[in-house]
């Protein structure tokens, strides 16, 4: 992990006291992760391709623009937060892209969940352009934006990571610097294949138990203390009533959706593919909450 | 977990002091586990096919006879650790088998890990004779087992297992109650497909990762503080160099052969296919260990 | 594949012209291959757990009896249609059995399918009292009984084939010798296991072709000219709409039901644990077929 | 099936009698493909980045230039056929790429079996420069190519599939009218998806049924005259001995290799994964490709 490598002086732009930072992508990620960025002080100018997203942060003393474009216009430091990876390449080249009016020296850091591969284009795209691009893609969901405990995983050259931890640290928790461009969507990938692997793992071992006679809050603890043991069988099982606070004991209501796992688990593949990985568990994961989604639980929680 | 519960008197048995504790089966583990009840100052009487297994233990102050049934004869406590379902129903109830000379009133239990399908018959056919039968699969390899540190899972009757775990807390550092006989081998097989699944897909991840430009240990490191931690990737990471102290930094040599993960793994599947479970990931992962054993890689550990 | 070969006279069983035949198990199998023997000419003496399910065939002309013990007292050659492997060991070796009246050369054979491992057991268990145990499983479902057009897949001794052809063919249109005892089940257990990879895939297949935009007829027709043919594309298709007169154009109602597949892999699944084989493909199609159960599609055609 | 249809009158281009074609790409399929055309009596203009590639062909009196665009410059119809998407992306996009000198109304064919969406990329940028993108990938191998027996699956504008039709024709056997650009990629996708999933479910199918003592060639009769068969067990069996004439007879020599195969269902994989489809059995036969590749298997035959 890296903690905050000082290093040469590298630009008179992540030095800057709280000058003005640009913010793309207000949705229910983005949005949080934006006002958290305000309580810290940081003048905001934001985007957003539905107004109404915008309104709220308006409200609370962001500035609006139309769109990428003129946020990069006035702002050396950007943040974005998007769906998938067709919105940041519009998002970053597009014809009211940031590359279009960035300014030489920008820091664009981007926090979205999408193909490494893609990272790495949009990083030789800035860099063309005199700017720098990072991605930070973020671990914990709405709630953890909200309190500013997300975790960011940071790929890019090692001597922005002092800037980017800057900003990053008003609205997350933890933040770890990878390696180069693309490992930060490295290691979000291989974390979360890992998790969904480790999830489908406990669900069928706890349903099998179950099956076989045991009492499921033993068999967690017997889990727990032994080799099985895992973050989905002692943090957030998927049994309803072996442990509290988390979605299975709750119609599986909030927390991580199928959808999103699903899509997560894409990008897994679509990386293990490119680079000619066998993940034969990981796909079979990635099939099963396919699947799931197939048959209409895509918004439940992935437990 | 149980932490011995008195209830009523059982039986003179139980509360004996120490008369002979029967042993039947001295493998790698078996012999072991049976010079622990000797150190602890229980006469063993035992038997085994392999007339040289029994010197060793003769030589130590065992006495040795010919087989279950005379063991029987003359033990009312006796402890069996065999290879798999064939030997245990063999030892038990084949021409030689305890059932045929058991007193009434004996305590069997049984640390073999097989289906527990088996473990019912077992425990039904001595409750014919009187006697009462316990499953008690142990977790931990042969090093636990020479320094008592295994961990046993108990199924069975409840008034019977303070006297079982009189005898296994010779030989185990944790004694856990599961529920009726066959839990033990239940919780066995749930623990060990759950860590197969782990392991595999912690394979898998970390691979993933370092072909996408991670350092492994950073990977670790990242996954080991997220959702994607589990045993096998905060404990026992399978990428060499990691961690120290771990097969996968020895050549794969020692710790718990891919063959055994097979053979557990073929339980699970029997189980989940009688009772008509879908274990999606944990079949896949039999399937794996399976396609390592025909590849030559059996007696390598399974990480 | 065998065509009736003579050999050497076997016994005066096997030549008699239509003495008693014994048929245990009259279920939706069961009971129109009983009437298809009365309709040959052979008089018949049935039993069944369900007395209801004895009538219809005692009014066509067969003689009914309580258990399987009172058939082999009158019949030396019997025919069993059983639902699993546990119905056959109690039919053969259970305190009603056939084994406990069964005449010295006997002939048994066995429809059901189940276990190669069982039948294997019931052959030795049959030769111990002088008779010869005979699998003979079945390709084809109800339809196929009832017109006699079933396919049996025998196993056993060679010298007793052309005995049990005499009868088989009354009930099938093919009767294919296979082997040792055991192979008929083999036989059986690898066709459905590849069958439900080739429905399975083909259903895949279609899928991903639809959302690719092909018309499913051409798929259909492009795949069945290629290298990606099967039974399951050019005979079953499981794509409503491009096949008429299979399940999937009326619903999927009616074929080959979902749980019935389930349990053949299931047998399959169990065979390759038993002989260490891998068999990835048929293992997760075993875990999707059980998965569909588990969602209340188990009625339903498999396709 | 589309059988020469005329339509109304669509250009010059495709009704002019033999004048120049253009060929990029002359590798393994590429080579012999063009030499048919020659053998058509063709005059053919060609390229390839290996200019050693060039030489035979420029010996059998095709031209050859030194990058795509110059073929373009010269010839209004062009197949290309080449290794993978980037190359197609390079090829048609790229500061040499046919598309800076096309000539409006050319017809370009594109022979590479590759993601259709890329197809359909390289289909919108034909047509802003007034020209004719069509997908039309093979099927059958190096044999096939020499010897005209190719199948082309063709996707693009229904009205040009004729003048397609006089080009294929030469070089294949069938070609097949499948839909909109990229449905002949989806064609040769799907098929070779359900191949694989075929091919190794006939193995496992065939080793299992070993295992359990049936001989191979009568389990395969067995097979292929039951719903098990398909086109790997019946023309391309993967058992040696079971028939004469194919890889698995000449130790796994010649014929498709895993590597392609693996490459297939990477595609089926990445366009599922686009398209949201579940491809359980897909997937996992495109993860034991890939596992069989890591092994060192990649140039033996995928049987």
């Amino acid at each position: 992990m890296h903690n905050g490598r000082k290093g040469k002086e590298v630009s008179s732009r992540s030095m800057a006291s709280k000058t003005q930072v640009g913010f793309i992508g207000l949705g229910n990620m983005g949005k949080p992760m934006a006002k958290n960025l305000l309580k810290h002080g940081y003048p905001v100018i934001a985007t957003d391709v539905f107004p109404e997203s915008c309104k709220e942060l308006q409200e609370l003393g962001a500035q609006i623009v139309d769109n990428p474009a003129e946020v990069a216009d006035q702002a050396d430091r950007i943040v974005t937060m998007l769906p998938s990876s067709p919105n940041v390449i519009e998002v970053y080249t597009g014809p009211n892209g940031i590359l279009k009016k960035v300014k030489k020296g920008s820091l664009l850091i981007d926090s979205s969940t999408i193909d490494p591969a893609v990272s790495k284009e949009m990083a030789v795209a800035a860099e063309k352009m005199g700017a720098v691009f990072m991605d930070a893609p973020v671990s914990g969901g709405v709630g953890a934006a909200s309190s500013g405990k997300l975790t960011f995983m940071v790929g890019g050259v090692e001597e922005e990571f002092t800037a980017a931890q800057e900003l990053l640290t008003c609205m997350g928790a933890n933040v770890v610097y990878c390696g180069a461009v693309g490992t930060g969507q490295a290691a979000k990938i291989c974390n979360n294949m890992l998790l969904a692997i480790g999830m489908i793992g406990t669900s069928e071992t706890m349903n099998l138990g179950i099956r076989l006679g045991l009492d499921p809050k033993l068999l967690a603890k017997i889990l727990n203390m032994s080799s099985g043991r895992c973050w989905s069988s002692d943090t957030y099982n998927p049994v309803p009533g072996v442990m509290e606070g988390v979605p299975s004991g709750n119609h599986y209501q909030g927390g991580f959706g199928t959808q999103l796992m699903a899509k997560d688990l894409g990008l897994a593949q679509t990386t293990a593919t490119n680079t000619k990985t066998p993940v034969p568990l990981g796909s079979l994961a990635h099939q099963i909450y396919r699947m799931m989604c197939a048959r209409g639980y895509a918004g439940k929680d992935f437990s």
